[in-house]
């Protein structure tokens, strides 16, 4: 065995395996991202990834969600300290609470209250407990494949999960309403809500936006039976519209659920609601040790107002445009058809006919040694540090990868 | 109505009401409190408190746990700013992860491996999926009235919860052998584990500690079934031993739940395993957009070191003891009998024949006023910054209490 460089990545890897079962837990696991891809960071900045190995990349996938402005803002840094300075985690919450309280129920039109937690998975979980206390029924629709969190309810893994854990779930086709249909009828009686995601973006496959037919539809059933329509806005809400992600359809749900870009990076979530379910909110028993926690609080302030002033989910449409229209003309140029779906804040580029990952892997294995770190089939983030030129010169990375791939495909 | 100061206590309360359920969620809702709590904080250091109007108090619930080593600790906030200058929420974990993880594996006797998460429920939550799927069983045995977390397999409230949500779960009485035997026979071949506080810390009873037979014979009947024992220590860690809580009385599990005094205040959670869990916590899929966070890591490294350096358990017994001793001989001086249960650590006094909480509450309300922050029901936490100084003027506080009982009880 080669002497290990102390510090480096493999290196760092190497003693993870011994103390962490398989290396790392959950989605950040680089085990299952492309040949080359570093498992541990030094530094982060604005759009820029630095490894522990010292290469520089272009961030598209933000930390999977959570950096929306760019790593280390200063504005968002600033009050974190400002509110540290103070106090964190206390006997109860800091003042910064109520602002951001009124600043969400302001923004999002559906919200009367929120509550707030730390994980998407509190948010949902507590969306999906107060429907069924609000409605005193127990069905929750869900679509098939859709990720809404990762504990027995609804965990992508069976491991040490019972039938009972979901009892209550019934499967619908995400944008198809006579599947939807077919669950209500199931429910009958005990139709307590539908929980569904903003978009379509289930992991290893092309994106789908929802149709705005789906959305309506969803909206009325719940409408004409009382279930609570709930929307999982944690991947990606205040990327596509800061008033909810289905505003732009003319949807808007009875409960929502947001985490990961509200903070820029510190551990937040909140659960979003309407008048009707206050009275369930407050029964239903939400809690943890650090919930009231300030400066995740403060940082999510100084987080969404920037988003406002600077029109962030426009910002990085655009930017996330420009990468999409010159990942275009570079895969027309070597001749490789592409698929790329999603919002343009979220992208993701598949190659057609790429059943085994091989072209997307190569792809982006390239891509990463000359600096952009993309991702081959989880939707990518845009932030709102990317600017033009960061664009352009993952452009220039983003050639070589299709170069890579051509090669691969002699 | 009168008008209300702006940044009040009062009028933050009132705003608080319009946007937040019931005012607040969960613990920290003051409503739950004594009259004349404070809801919202200022600013907090060391062992003190300052509310937004103003009064300043010596903090004995130490945010429900989480300031071990007092309230923006130099050492800690120095390590934890020192990362968030590099970088916090990125793509995958900084170094600090493994020195974290091999850290809690050298102090943690039965720890081979961690993993780790937010909320003391993602550990509590991750232990028991991990029970199930490394056994292949179902049956879970939990202590009645013992708290495990705020999600509807084990939360207090039953709003929002099914009957499948705690299908798998059977109950046996804390400390009581014989209770536990009887679970162990009608959770059969599906016995997967027990889940167990560190002692009791039941809210609004006097504490119990764990007696070595009943730990013991819960680690026996573990052995003898292949069962996987779960020491919830989210509460106690950190506290009692820093190689677990029930390390004095000669017991290991074979997970272990932590959280709280994790990170002094910065939102962590661990699950610690032995080799014979490793491979089912890999099946498991527990995740969190924030989980790779490197702040929060820091600051517990920090935390960790600085807990073992100065031998933290110790120090807050010594000053839980003195803080004991000192109410004994008041509530004597007042002709007052008291009940003082639980760790030092962790102390509960309430009052004998107490049964509404009138002379708890009394009790609780004049020491505030006197400026100590006491609890009547609720187990109370020492930190390592209290020292003889903040005990002797918590112990005045507590004098001006036990007056206000005798009076209110003529």
């Amino acid at each position: 065995m080669p002497e290990l460089l102390p510090g480096s990545d493999a290196a760092l890897r190497a003693r993870a395996r011994q103390v962490i079962p398989g290396g790392l837990w959950g989605h950040l696991n680089a085990a299952k991202l492309p040949e080359g891809y570093p498992q541990f960071f030094a530094e982060a900045e604005g759009c820029r990834l630095r490894d522990v190995d010292g290469r520089e990349t272009i961030d598209f996938m933000c930390s999977w969600g959570p950096i929306v402005l760019g790593h280390k803002h200063a504005v968002v840094e600033a009050a974190a300290r400002a509110q540290a300075e103070r106090g964190d985690t206390m006997n109860g919450p800091a003042p910064v609470l109520v602002e951001l309280a009124e600043l969400m129920v302001q923004m999002i039109p559906h919200a009367d209250w929120i509550l707030l937690g730390k994980n998407g998975t509190d948010a949902t979980t507590a969306c999906v407990t107060i429907a069924r206390a609000a409605t005193g029924r127990r069905k929750i629709l869900v679509a098939r494949g859709s990720y809404h969190g990762a504990v027995p309810w609804c965990s992508p893994s069976v491991a040490g999960v019972t039938a009972e854990d979901r009892a209550h779930l019934i499967q619908f086709d995400y944008n198809d309403t006579d599947s939807l249909d077919r669950a209500v009828a199931e429910a009958g009686a005990d139709f307590a809500g539908i929980i569904v995601t903003a978009f379509r973006h289930d992991f290893a496959r092309d994106q789908e936006l929802a149709t705005a037919d789906f959305a309506r539809h969803a909206r009325q059933v719940c409408d004409t039976t009382g279930a609570a329509l709930i929307l999982d806005d944690v991947r990606a809400g205040f990327r596509i519209d800061l008033a909810g992600s289905w505003e732009p359809l003319g949807v808007r749900p009875d409960l929502s659920a947001y985490s990961k870009a509200i903070a820029n990076g510190h551990p937040l979530a909140a659960m979003a609601g309407g008048e009707r379910f206050r009275e369930a909110a407050t029964q239903v028993y939400t809690t943890g040790s650090f919930w009231c926690g300030a400066v995740p609080m403060a940082a999510a302030l100084a987080t969404l107002q920037e988003l406002k002033r600077i029109d962030g989910p426009e910002r990085m449409r655009a930017m996330g445009q420009r990468l999409r229209d010159g990942l275009a003309i570079l895969a027309r140029r070597h001749n490789l058809a592409v698929n790329q779906t999603g919002p343009a804040q979220m992208p993701l580029m598949t190659f057609v006919g790429d059943v085994d990952w091989k072209m997307g892997d190569a792809f982006c294995s390239e891509a990463l040694r000359h600096g952009a770190y993309f991702h081959p089939r989880h939707n990518m983030f845009l932030s709102c540090a990317h600017g033009e030129a960061d664009i352009d010169a993952a452009l220039v990375a983003a050639e070589a990868g299709f170069a890579a791939v051509k090669r691969s495909i002699g």
